[in-house]
Protein backbone atom coordinates (compact mmCIF):
# COMPACT_ATOMS: atom_id res chain seq x y z
CA UNK A 1 0.00 0.00 0.00
CA UNK A 2 1.25 3.64 -0.53
CA UNK A 3 0.51 6.37 2.12
CA UNK A 4 0.87 9.89 0.21
CA UNK A 5 -0.47 12.56 2.80
CA UNK A 6 -0.07 12.63 6.66
CA UNK A 7 -2.62 14.58 8.53
CA UNK A 8 -1.20 15.70 12.01
CA UNK A 9 -3.22 17.27 15.22
CA UNK A 10 -2.23 20.77 16.39
CA UNK A 11 -2.70 21.09 20.19
CA UNK A 12 -1.37 18.40 22.39
CA UNK A 13 0.48 17.21 19.64
CA UNK A 14 2.69 18.92 18.42
CA UNK A 15 2.86 21.44 21.34
CA UNK A 16 1.28 21.75 24.88
CA UNK A 17 -2.13 23.08 24.81
CA UNK A 18 -4.05 21.22 27.83
CA UNK A 19 -1.19 21.51 30.42
CA UNK A 20 -1.87 25.78 29.88
CA UNK A 21 -5.47 25.48 30.08
CA UNK A 22 -4.93 23.50 33.44
CA UNK A 23 -2.14 26.23 34.84
CA UNK A 24 -4.78 28.38 34.07
CA UNK A 25 -7.43 26.61 35.83
CA UNK A 26 -4.55 26.71 39.22
CA UNK A 27 -4.55 29.84 38.97
CA UNK A 28 -8.38 30.51 39.66
CA UNK A 29 -8.13 28.04 42.26
CA UNK A 30 -5.74 30.46 44.14
CA UNK A 31 -7.96 33.43 42.85
CA UNK A 32 -10.95 32.11 44.18
CA UNK A 33 -9.41 30.19 47.56
CA UNK A 34 -11.59 32.70 49.82
CA UNK A 35 -14.92 31.70 47.67
CA UNK A 36 -15.30 28.38 46.82
CA UNK A 37 -12.94 24.68 47.91
CA UNK A 38 -11.24 23.82 44.79
CA UNK A 39 -13.35 20.43 44.46
CA UNK A 40 -16.17 22.79 44.18
CA UNK A 41 -14.79 25.06 41.99
CA UNK A 42 -13.64 22.60 39.31
CA UNK A 43 -17.26 20.70 39.30
CA UNK A 44 -19.15 23.96 39.04
CA UNK A 45 -16.38 25.29 36.11
CA UNK A 46 -17.24 21.93 34.39
CA UNK A 47 -20.72 22.28 34.47
CA UNK A 48 -20.74 25.93 33.16
CA UNK A 49 -18.17 25.14 30.45
CA UNK A 50 -20.16 21.82 29.18
CA UNK A 51 -23.25 24.17 29.61
CA UNK A 52 -21.42 26.78 27.46
CA UNK A 53 -19.80 24.37 24.91
CA UNK A 54 -22.38 24.64 21.98
CA UNK A 55 -22.25 28.23 22.02
CA UNK A 56 -18.42 29.11 22.68
CA UNK A 57 -17.14 26.02 21.06
CA UNK A 58 -13.55 25.28 22.45
CA UNK A 59 -10.89 28.20 22.50
CA UNK A 60 -9.45 30.05 25.04
CA UNK A 61 -11.71 32.90 24.84
CA UNK A 62 -14.91 30.71 25.62
CA UNK A 63 -12.90 29.61 28.89
CA UNK A 64 -12.17 32.69 29.64
CA UNK A 65 -15.94 34.05 29.63
CA UNK A 66 -16.59 30.64 31.23
CA UNK A 67 -14.62 31.33 34.09
CA UNK A 68 -15.74 34.81 35.10
CA UNK A 69 -19.79 33.01 34.54
CA UNK A 70 -18.24 30.50 37.08
CA UNK A 71 -17.02 33.31 39.31
CA UNK A 72 -20.34 35.41 38.97
CA UNK A 73 -22.44 32.21 40.15
CA UNK A 74 -19.81 31.56 43.29
CA UNK A 75 -19.83 34.70 44.58
CA UNK A 76 -23.36 35.88 44.22
CA UNK A 77 -23.47 37.60 41.45
CA UNK A 78 -20.74 40.14 42.68
CA UNK A 79 -17.53 39.09 42.38
CA UNK A 80 -14.31 41.18 43.62
CA UNK A 81 -13.34 43.37 40.35
CA UNK A 82 -9.64 42.27 40.73
CA UNK A 83 -11.05 38.24 40.29
CA UNK A 84 -12.29 40.15 37.39
CA UNK A 85 -9.68 41.63 36.38
CA UNK A 86 -7.09 38.58 36.77
CA UNK A 87 -9.27 36.22 34.68
CA UNK A 88 -9.51 38.90 31.56
CA UNK A 89 -5.32 39.08 32.02
CA UNK A 90 -5.25 34.95 32.50
CA UNK A 91 -6.93 35.00 29.21
CA UNK A 92 -4.95 37.16 27.81
CA UNK A 93 -1.71 35.39 28.45
CA UNK A 94 -2.97 32.31 27.56
CA UNK A 95 -3.51 33.64 24.05
CA UNK A 96 -0.44 35.53 23.92
CA UNK A 97 1.74 32.62 25.28
CA UNK A 98 4.43 30.76 23.52
CA UNK A 99 4.44 27.70 21.39
CA UNK A 100 7.10 25.70 21.73
CA UNK A 101 6.96 22.18 19.85
CA UNK A 102 6.55 19.16 21.73
CA UNK A 103 10.12 17.13 22.09
CA UNK A 104 11.13 15.83 18.80
CA UNK A 105 8.08 17.21 16.67
CA UNK A 106 10.42 19.60 14.62
CA UNK A 107 12.77 16.41 13.77
CA UNK A 108 10.09 13.86 12.66
CA UNK A 109 8.44 16.59 10.72
CA UNK A 110 11.23 17.64 9.03
CA UNK A 111 11.81 13.76 8.29
CA UNK A 112 8.16 13.13 7.41
CA UNK A 113 8.03 16.58 5.27
CA UNK A 114 10.43 14.46 2.55
CA UNK A 115 8.29 11.86 1.81
CA UNK A 116 4.64 13.01 2.49
CA UNK A 117 2.26 16.01 2.01
CA UNK A 118 1.55 17.32 5.97
CA UNK A 119 -1.53 18.76 6.54
CA UNK A 120 -2.40 20.14 10.08
CA UNK A 121 -6.05 19.39 11.24
CA UNK A 122 -7.34 20.86 14.07
CA UNK A 123 -10.39 22.42 15.80
CA UNK A 124 -10.81 25.58 17.95
CA UNK A 125 -10.56 28.90 17.30
CA UNK A 126 -9.54 29.92 13.72
CA UNK A 127 -7.17 32.81 14.49
CA UNK A 128 -5.84 31.96 17.70
CA UNK A 129 -4.37 28.48 16.04
CA UNK A 130 -2.70 30.13 13.08
CA UNK A 131 -0.95 32.21 15.42
CA UNK A 132 0.30 29.51 17.39
CA UNK A 133 0.94 28.02 14.08
CA UNK A 134 3.61 30.78 13.13
CA UNK A 135 4.75 31.02 16.50
CA UNK A 136 5.70 27.18 16.72
CA UNK A 137 8.16 28.11 13.94
CA UNK A 138 6.41 24.85 11.92
CA UNK A 139 4.23 26.25 9.34
CA UNK A 140 6.37 26.08 6.26
CA UNK A 141 6.78 22.22 7.32
CA UNK A 142 3.03 21.79 5.97
CA UNK A 143 1.59 21.96 2.52
CA UNK A 144 -1.91 22.53 4.07
CA UNK A 145 -3.53 23.72 7.03
CA UNK A 146 -7.08 22.64 7.87
CA UNK A 147 -8.95 24.72 10.81
CA UNK A 148 -12.20 22.20 11.62
CA UNK A 149 -15.15 22.73 14.03
CA UNK A 150 -15.23 18.88 14.11
CA UNK A 151 -13.49 16.03 13.76
CA UNK A 152 -15.98 13.06 12.78
CA UNK A 153 -15.23 10.73 9.55
CA UNK A 154 -16.50 12.78 7.61
CA UNK A 155 -14.36 15.67 7.85
CA UNK A 156 -11.17 13.20 7.07
CA UNK A 157 -12.85 12.20 3.98
CA UNK A 158 -12.72 15.63 2.49
CA UNK A 159 -9.66 16.85 3.89
CA UNK A 160 -7.79 13.85 2.68
CA UNK A 161 -9.69 14.15 -0.64
CA UNK A 162 -9.15 17.98 -1.01
CA UNK A 163 -5.42 18.27 0.38
CA UNK A 164 -3.89 14.57 -1.03
CA UNK A 165 -5.32 11.57 -2.48
CA UNK A 166 -8.01 10.29 -0.65
CA UNK A 167 -7.88 8.81 3.17
CA UNK A 168 -7.15 5.42 1.85
CA UNK A 169 -3.39 6.47 1.19
CA UNK A 170 -3.64 8.94 4.28
CA UNK A 171 -2.57 8.23 7.71
CA UNK A 172 -3.53 10.87 11.00
CA UNK A 173 -1.34 11.36 13.93
CA UNK A 174 -2.73 12.66 17.07
CA UNK A 175 -2.93 12.58 20.78
CA UNK A 176 -7.06 11.99 20.97
CA UNK A 177 -8.49 8.70 20.16
CA UNK A 178 -11.63 10.22 20.30
CA UNK A 179 -11.06 12.88 17.72
CA UNK A 180 -7.71 11.89 15.96
CA UNK A 181 -7.60 8.00 15.65
CA UNK A 182 -11.34 6.89 15.83
CA UNK A 183 -12.87 8.58 12.98
CA UNK A 184 -9.87 8.50 10.88
CA UNK A 185 -10.05 4.94 10.93
CA UNK A 186 -13.69 4.87 10.09
CA UNK A 187 -12.87 7.26 7.21
CA UNK A 188 -10.34 4.13 5.59
CA UNK A 189 -7.31 6.19 6.69
CA UNK A 190 -4.28 5.12 8.64
CA UNK A 191 -3.79 5.97 12.75
CA UNK A 192 -1.30 6.64 14.76
CA UNK A 193 -1.70 7.58 18.48
CA UNK A 194 0.86 8.97 20.59
CA UNK A 195 -0.73 10.19 23.62
CA UNK A 196 -0.43 13.15 25.78
CA UNK A 197 0.08 12.83 29.82
CA UNK A 198 -3.42 15.03 30.15
CA UNK A 199 -5.66 14.19 28.35
CA UNK A 200 -9.19 16.11 28.89
CA UNK A 201 -12.33 13.65 30.40
CA UNK A 202 -14.21 14.42 27.27
CA UNK A 203 -11.84 13.07 24.64
CA UNK A 204 -11.19 9.68 26.43
CA UNK A 205 -12.72 6.59 24.34
CA UNK A 206 -11.26 3.09 23.73
CA UNK A 207 -7.97 2.25 21.81
CA UNK A 208 -8.92 0.12 19.09
CA UNK A 209 -6.37 -2.77 20.20
CA UNK A 210 -5.49 -5.29 17.25
CA UNK A 211 -7.28 -2.73 14.36
CA UNK A 212 -4.88 -3.22 11.63
CA UNK A 213 -4.37 0.26 10.47
CA UNK A 214 -3.64 1.36 13.90
CA UNK A 215 -0.71 2.51 15.82
CA UNK A 216 -0.19 3.40 19.46
CA UNK A 217 3.37 4.87 19.69
CA UNK A 218 4.91 6.72 22.71
CA UNK A 219 6.19 9.55 20.70
CA UNK A 220 5.92 11.31 17.57
CA UNK A 221 9.28 10.11 16.95
CA UNK A 222 7.99 6.74 15.98
CA UNK A 223 5.84 7.92 13.71
CA UNK A 224 8.34 8.20 9.83
CA UNK A 225 9.53 4.57 11.27
CA UNK A 226 5.43 2.98 11.25
CA UNK A 227 5.06 5.01 8.02
CA UNK A 228 7.67 2.98 6.32
CA UNK A 229 7.06 -0.49 7.43
CA UNK A 230 3.03 0.12 6.98
CA UNK A 231 4.43 1.33 3.03
CA UNK A 232 5.88 -1.77 2.61
CA UNK A 233 3.28 -4.08 3.71
CA UNK B 1 -15.33 36.15 -20.78
CA UNK B 2 -16.42 33.05 -18.48
CA UNK B 3 -17.57 33.14 -15.00
CA UNK B 4 -17.73 29.62 -13.42
CA UNK B 5 -17.39 31.04 -9.56
CA UNK B 6 -19.08 33.58 -7.35
CA UNK B 7 -17.33 34.51 -3.91
CA UNK B 8 -19.91 35.80 -1.22
CA UNK B 9 -19.63 37.20 2.49
CA UNK B 10 -21.39 36.35 4.77
CA UNK B 11 -21.88 38.82 7.38
CA UNK B 12 -23.62 42.03 6.70
CA UNK B 13 -24.04 40.63 2.75
CA UNK B 14 -26.60 37.62 3.53
CA UNK B 15 -27.90 38.93 6.71
CA UNK B 16 -27.16 41.41 9.33
CA UNK B 17 -24.51 41.41 12.31
CA UNK B 18 -23.06 44.82 12.33
CA UNK B 19 -26.80 45.81 13.16
CA UNK B 20 -26.40 43.26 16.36
CA UNK B 21 -23.16 44.65 17.62
CA UNK B 22 -24.83 48.15 17.48
CA UNK B 23 -27.97 47.10 18.80
CA UNK B 24 -25.66 45.47 22.11
CA UNK B 25 -23.73 48.74 22.27
CA UNK B 26 -26.96 50.68 22.43
CA UNK B 27 -27.74 48.11 25.33
CA UNK B 28 -24.07 48.64 26.84
CA UNK B 29 -24.62 52.36 26.95
CA UNK B 30 -28.09 52.12 28.79
CA UNK B 31 -26.47 50.09 31.16
CA UNK B 32 -23.26 52.19 31.87
CA UNK B 33 -25.37 55.54 31.99
CA UNK B 34 -24.79 55.95 35.47
CA UNK B 35 -21.12 55.52 34.82
CA UNK B 36 -20.28 57.11 31.37
CA UNK B 37 -21.72 59.64 28.57
CA UNK B 38 -22.38 57.71 26.00
CA UNK B 39 -19.56 59.51 23.80
CA UNK B 40 -16.63 58.68 26.33
CA UNK B 41 -17.95 55.43 26.43
CA UNK B 42 -17.73 54.52 22.51
CA UNK B 43 -14.77 56.10 22.48
CA UNK B 44 -13.31 53.94 25.19
CA UNK B 45 -14.44 51.05 23.84
CA UNK B 46 -13.16 51.26 20.49
CA UNK B 47 -9.44 51.69 21.93
CA UNK B 48 -9.84 49.09 23.59
CA UNK B 49 -11.40 46.63 20.76
CA UNK B 50 -8.52 48.40 18.96
CA UNK B 51 -6.36 47.11 21.34
CA UNK B 52 -7.71 43.73 21.81
CA UNK B 53 -7.94 43.35 17.82
CA UNK B 54 -4.30 41.10 17.20
CA UNK B 55 -4.99 38.85 20.35
CA UNK B 56 -9.17 38.63 20.23
CA UNK B 57 -9.66 39.04 16.37
CA UNK B 58 -13.25 39.65 14.93
CA UNK B 59 -16.29 37.75 16.44
CA UNK B 60 -18.94 37.80 19.54
CA UNK B 61 -16.58 36.24 21.96
CA UNK B 62 -13.56 38.73 21.85
CA UNK B 63 -16.52 41.76 21.57
CA UNK B 64 -17.77 40.48 24.74
CA UNK B 65 -14.65 40.42 26.54
CA UNK B 66 -13.66 43.97 25.75
CA UNK B 67 -17.02 45.39 26.60
CA UNK B 68 -16.45 43.78 30.05
CA UNK B 69 -12.68 45.34 29.96
CA UNK B 70 -13.95 48.43 29.32
CA UNK B 71 -16.97 48.48 32.05
CA UNK B 72 -13.71 47.44 34.29
CA UNK B 73 -11.64 50.54 33.21
CA UNK B 74 -14.69 53.01 33.49
CA UNK B 75 -15.58 51.97 37.11
CA UNK B 76 -12.10 51.58 38.73
CA UNK B 77 -11.88 48.01 38.62
CA UNK B 78 -15.18 47.66 40.71
CA UNK B 79 -18.10 47.07 38.08
CA UNK B 80 -21.64 46.14 40.00
CA UNK B 81 -22.02 42.50 39.16
CA UNK B 82 -25.26 43.20 37.26
CA UNK B 83 -23.28 44.78 34.56
CA UNK B 84 -21.01 41.95 34.42
CA UNK B 85 -24.17 39.67 34.31
CA UNK B 86 -25.73 41.81 31.37
CA UNK B 87 -22.49 41.77 29.20
CA UNK B 88 -22.58 37.92 29.45
CA UNK B 89 -26.18 37.62 28.63
CA UNK B 90 -25.63 39.76 25.60
CA UNK B 91 -22.83 37.76 24.51
CA UNK B 92 -24.92 35.12 24.75
CA UNK B 93 -27.93 36.38 23.07
CA UNK B 94 -25.90 37.73 19.86
CA UNK B 95 -24.09 33.98 19.47
CA UNK B 96 -27.97 32.40 19.25
CA UNK B 97 -29.27 35.25 17.65
CA UNK B 98 -31.98 34.29 14.85
CA UNK B 99 -30.47 34.78 11.35
CA UNK B 100 -32.66 35.70 9.04
CA UNK B 101 -31.02 36.68 5.47
CA UNK B 102 -31.22 39.65 4.05
CA UNK B 103 -34.10 40.91 1.86
CA UNK B 104 -33.56 39.36 -1.78
CA UNK B 105 -30.56 37.10 -0.79
CA UNK B 106 -32.35 33.63 -1.16
CA UNK B 107 -33.90 34.39 -4.08
CA UNK B 108 -30.96 35.80 -5.60
CA UNK B 109 -27.91 33.02 -4.38
CA UNK B 110 -30.69 30.00 -5.80
CA UNK B 111 -30.45 31.77 -9.08
CA UNK B 112 -26.69 32.17 -8.99
CA UNK B 113 -26.55 28.36 -7.72
CA UNK B 114 -27.94 27.22 -11.29
CA UNK B 115 -25.32 28.42 -13.21
CA UNK B 116 -21.90 29.01 -10.90
CA UNK B 117 -20.57 27.25 -8.02
CA UNK B 118 -20.99 29.22 -4.53
CA UNK B 119 -18.49 29.84 -2.09
CA UNK B 120 -18.88 31.27 1.22
CA UNK B 121 -15.42 33.36 1.99
CA UNK B 122 -16.01 34.94 5.26
CA UNK B 123 -13.86 36.22 8.59
CA UNK B 124 -14.81 35.44 12.31
CA UNK B 125 -15.13 32.74 14.27
CA UNK B 126 -15.13 29.25 12.59
CA UNK B 127 -17.73 28.17 14.96
CA UNK B 128 -19.94 30.83 15.12
CA UNK B 129 -19.81 31.45 11.39
CA UNK B 130 -20.87 28.07 10.67
CA UNK B 131 -24.19 27.80 13.06
CA UNK B 132 -24.83 30.93 11.24
CA UNK B 133 -24.79 29.49 7.71
CA UNK B 134 -26.60 26.22 9.53
CA UNK B 135 -29.24 28.48 11.25
CA UNK B 136 -30.10 30.78 7.56
CA UNK B 137 -30.80 27.78 5.94
CA UNK B 138 -28.64 28.74 2.86
CA UNK B 139 -26.29 26.18 3.11
CA UNK B 140 -27.10 23.93 0.55
CA UNK B 141 -26.86 26.54 -1.96
CA UNK B 142 -23.08 26.54 -1.04
CA UNK B 143 -20.16 24.58 -3.10
CA UNK B 144 -18.20 25.36 -0.28
CA UNK B 145 -17.29 27.21 2.74
CA UNK B 146 -13.93 29.34 3.39
CA UNK B 147 -13.37 31.00 7.11
CA UNK B 148 -10.19 32.64 6.48
CA UNK B 149 -8.69 35.08 9.09
CA UNK B 150 -7.71 37.97 6.76
CA UNK B 151 -9.19 38.75 3.45
CA UNK B 152 -5.92 39.98 1.09
CA UNK B 153 -5.55 39.01 -2.49
CA UNK B 154 -3.83 35.81 -1.76
CA UNK B 155 -6.85 35.09 -0.08
CA UNK B 156 -8.74 35.33 -3.05
CA UNK B 157 -6.60 33.65 -5.02
CA UNK B 158 -5.74 30.58 -2.80
CA UNK B 159 -9.33 29.99 -2.39
CA UNK B 160 -10.77 30.48 -6.29
CA UNK B 161 -7.50 28.10 -7.68
CA UNK B 162 -9.22 25.29 -5.13
CA UNK B 163 -12.55 25.54 -5.72
CA UNK B 164 -12.86 27.02 -9.25
CA UNK B 165 -11.23 27.74 -12.08
CA UNK B 166 -9.32 30.63 -10.33
CA UNK B 167 -9.83 33.95 -10.01
CA UNK B 168 -9.63 35.53 -13.55
CA UNK B 169 -13.12 33.35 -13.74
CA UNK B 170 -14.72 34.13 -10.49
CA UNK B 171 -16.73 37.21 -8.69
CA UNK B 172 -16.77 38.14 -5.80
CA UNK B 173 -19.54 39.57 -4.00
CA UNK B 174 -19.95 41.75 -0.37
CA UNK B 175 -20.52 44.78 1.08
CA UNK B 176 -16.54 45.93 2.44
CA UNK B 177 -14.81 47.47 -0.03
CA UNK B 178 -11.66 47.18 1.84
CA UNK B 179 -12.44 42.98 2.73
CA UNK B 180 -14.43 42.01 -0.69
CA UNK B 181 -13.47 44.06 -3.49
CA UNK B 182 -10.18 45.72 -3.54
CA UNK B 183 -8.62 42.44 -2.59
CA UNK B 184 -10.60 40.71 -4.58
CA UNK B 185 -10.07 42.59 -7.74
CA UNK B 186 -6.20 42.90 -7.00
CA UNK B 187 -6.01 38.91 -7.37
CA UNK B 188 -7.94 39.43 -11.14
CA UNK B 189 -11.57 38.40 -10.13
CA UNK B 190 -14.41 40.33 -10.93
CA UNK B 191 -16.55 42.06 -8.30
CA UNK B 192 -20.11 43.46 -7.22
CA UNK B 193 -19.83 45.77 -4.08
CA UNK B 194 -23.38 45.52 -2.26
CA UNK B 195 -23.06 48.32 0.40
CA UNK B 196 -24.94 47.52 4.21
CA UNK B 197 -26.47 51.02 5.39
CA UNK B 198 -23.93 50.86 8.13
CA UNK B 199 -20.61 50.16 7.45
CA UNK B 200 -18.03 49.75 9.95
CA UNK B 201 -15.34 52.83 9.93
CA UNK B 202 -12.46 50.26 9.71
CA UNK B 203 -13.87 48.95 6.42
CA UNK B 204 -14.04 51.98 4.59
CA UNK B 205 -12.55 52.12 1.58
CA UNK B 206 -12.39 54.52 -1.30
CA UNK B 207 -14.72 52.61 -4.34
CA UNK B 208 -12.75 51.66 -7.39
CA UNK B 209 -15.09 53.92 -9.75
CA UNK B 210 -14.14 53.21 -13.70
CA UNK B 211 -12.85 49.97 -13.00
CA UNK B 212 -13.75 47.57 -16.29
CA UNK B 213 -14.45 44.60 -13.65
CA UNK B 214 -16.18 46.38 -10.73
CA UNK B 215 -19.59 47.55 -10.37
CA UNK B 216 -21.54 48.71 -7.33
CA UNK B 217 -25.02 47.08 -7.32
CA UNK B 218 -28.29 48.41 -4.86
CA UNK B 219 -29.02 44.92 -3.49
CA UNK B 220 -27.57 41.29 -4.13
CA UNK B 221 -30.76 41.25 -6.20
CA UNK B 222 -28.91 43.06 -8.95
CA UNK B 223 -25.77 39.95 -8.71
CA UNK B 224 -27.20 37.35 -11.13
CA UNK B 225 -27.84 39.99 -14.21
CA UNK B 226 -24.59 41.62 -13.89
CA UNK B 227 -22.72 38.35 -14.23
CA UNK B 228 -24.54 37.59 -16.98
CA UNK B 229 -24.18 40.64 -18.91
CA UNK B 230 -20.41 40.48 -18.35
CA UNK B 231 -20.43 36.79 -19.34
CA UNK B 232 -21.43 38.27 -23.18
CA UNK B 233 -18.38 40.52 -22.80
Amino acid sequence: MRITTVGLDADDTLWHNESIFRLTQERFRALMADVAEPGLLDAHLAAVERRNLALYGYGVKGFTLSLIETAMDLTGGEPPGRIIADILAAGREMLGHPVEPLPGVEHALAELSEAYRLVLITKGDLMHQEQKLAASGLGDLFAAVEIVSEKDARTYETVFARHGTGAAEAAMCGNSLRSDILPALQAGAWAAHVPYPLTWAHEMADAPVGHPRFAELASIGGLPGWLRAMSQT
